[in-house]
């Protein structure tokens, strides 16, 4: 088996933020599920904008946020997700490059704009998301570029893009990839809403095409369609050889050959906003994993890297998380 | 004299600020003077954007950044720029509305996209600004709505705008018909370069145009070509009714019917990002002026504002500064 020449490639919905405050009036008048997320079509995400307050835009999308995360980390990695060339596709592509994360898909030049999440973050710190795909559905197994992934120590997808036929088709066809090569295939749950829709699907998914699974908490309640936490980590563990269950403020979950470890959650004086905090801990978890660090200094570099993106607006790091980590003593 | 409809019509140039952090080895290999703001062409645009790091977009402009914070107070305002029909525009267009502030200006559907300020962030938080006026430099008399001016207390033009003879043209025009409603024409000289390269000119608006100059110390010592700051104000009492004066940590010095006043700088925990604190400054200074709070509080309501924008990233208010002044007993 060669070296890998990438940590990670992740897979993904490639976003613009847009965030602005809002109050749960705000939310209940526009019929907006605190903390989930929801997609929308062009007319609702005009119009809904239209609505929101002044925004700042940020490069995001959940899976691109880790990507992003584990460049900040020291990591090598790549993202596939589709833009198009418009100006928001080219602050996207801007962004990851400066990162030094490839960026392998082709960019749409017709179709749909460069898609975007509205994202409302309320007094109590929690976003709440609407999301119009735009050119991100795009995505098909042709953007798949099997010499990243054979060349990638960990492929990542995000749950969100389970959606589209095509998209599938990406996820399974770089799944495949992977697994053939000989490395890691994971995926994130990434909303107890998108774990309804597909439940069946993801189950299968579970069990049969990934070695490591990411899940909060209700997503993963919702996996096994219970309400006990234990009872569903007993469910993962048959049916997954590694995982890491996030749970806010109360740390992570890691299970790794066979064994479960409890990470505590680190502490922060203030939370500001919760965008990105699972990206982020898939960021540090990933890369301790891919530079083989064991289960449980990766999971505490996922701590550390989630607390720092809720200690500020937006979802990518304000500071290094490299020089962060060495301070921590964990690199 | 009718009652005014507006506190302030602002006139400025509309653009999309594009904040990334950088260190002073970056700004001295891309030439870039530390603390100043540069025009641009596309083409350096496009090179000095493709090798700044990762950015955040959030709509700007000094005088853009004024009326917003005026309308976060509670003040009622009128913003004209000229922005494109494109994302970057819709994302101007959005975040002003939003506000509550009107927009007359007409939007371009042809020639240069929507302007961008590249904004790099060093680690002692000073600002250096990178400027591609695209759209914005295309603002003519055309878009100055007389009706507008009229019913503004205060009518506000930035320096910065003072470079195309057809932004000149618009500014002369709308500071006509200000003073002839019997209202008050104010100008900020935005930055000591602009002073330099536009020094009689300015001189000149200063004598004959304006009735209060918003300037922070150096461009003063710039407009006066003098080193001693106590011989610029003496000069600048000769020639101009009302004046506020920034001196960053030392708070701002107000000049008001013949009167000195001293403003404190408000004292806050850490200085994250000086984007946007001349434009506060003169957003609390406006509101109060235009409320016929007196020129203390009005200086004491523009340190407030300045002290919250210092505090994050980012040139536009993230709370409410209405709730702040009420909170510190200024309104």
């Amino acid at each position: 088996m060669s070296l890998p020449k990438f940590d990670v490639a992740g897979i993904g919905n490639a976003l613009v933020d847009v965030i602005a405050n809002a109050d749960d009036a705000f939310l209940a008048s526009e019929g907006i599920q605190k903390g989930s997320m929801t997609l929308i079509d062009a007319a609702r995400a005009d119009a809904l904008y239209g609505r929101m307050g002044e925004a700042i835009e940020s490069s995001g999308g959940s899976c691109g946020n880790t990507i992003a995360g584990l460049a900040s980390l020291g990591g090598t990695g790549a993202f596939f997700g589709k833009v198009k060339n418009d100006q928001l596709g080219d602050v996207y592509v801007h962004d990851i490059k400066t990162l030094g994360v490839a960026f392998p898909a082709k960019i749409a030049t017709d179709g749909a704009p460069t898609g975007r999440c509205l994202v409302l973050v309320t007094p109590d710190a929690e976003r709440s998301m609407s999301t119009y795909l735009g050119a991100a559905q795009s995505l098909t197994p042709d953007d798949i570029d099997a010499d990243v992934i054979k060349a990638s120590a960990i492929t990542y997808m995000e749950g969100y893009l389970w959606d589209q036929q095509s998209a599938k088709d990406a996820f399974l066809k770089a799944a495949k990839i992977s697994r053939d090569a000989g490395r890691i295939v994971s995926l994130t749950l990434s909303d107890s809403f998108c774990v309804g829709r597909f439940r069946a699907e993801f189950r299968n998914l579970v069990k049969n095409e990934v070695d490591l699974l990411f899940a909060n908490e209700s997503e993963l309640l919702s996996l096994y369609e219970t309400t006990s936490f234990d009872e569903a980590l007993t469910q993962l563990r048959r049916e997954c050889k590694h995982a890491a269950v996030t749970r806010s403020e109360e740390g992570a979950i890691i299970i790794a050959n066979g064994e479960a470890h409890k990470i505590a959650a680190d502490k922060i004086d203030k939370v500001v906003d919760t965008t990105g905090a699972g990206d982020l801990f898939s960021a540090g978890f990933l890369y301790g994993l891919a530079r083989n660090m064991g289960p449980v200094k990766s999971g505490q570099l996922g701590a550390m890297a989630a607390a720092e993106i809720i200690s500020h607006y937006g979802p990518r790091p304000l500071v290094s998380l490299k020089k962060l980590a060495v301070q921590k003593g964990l690199l």
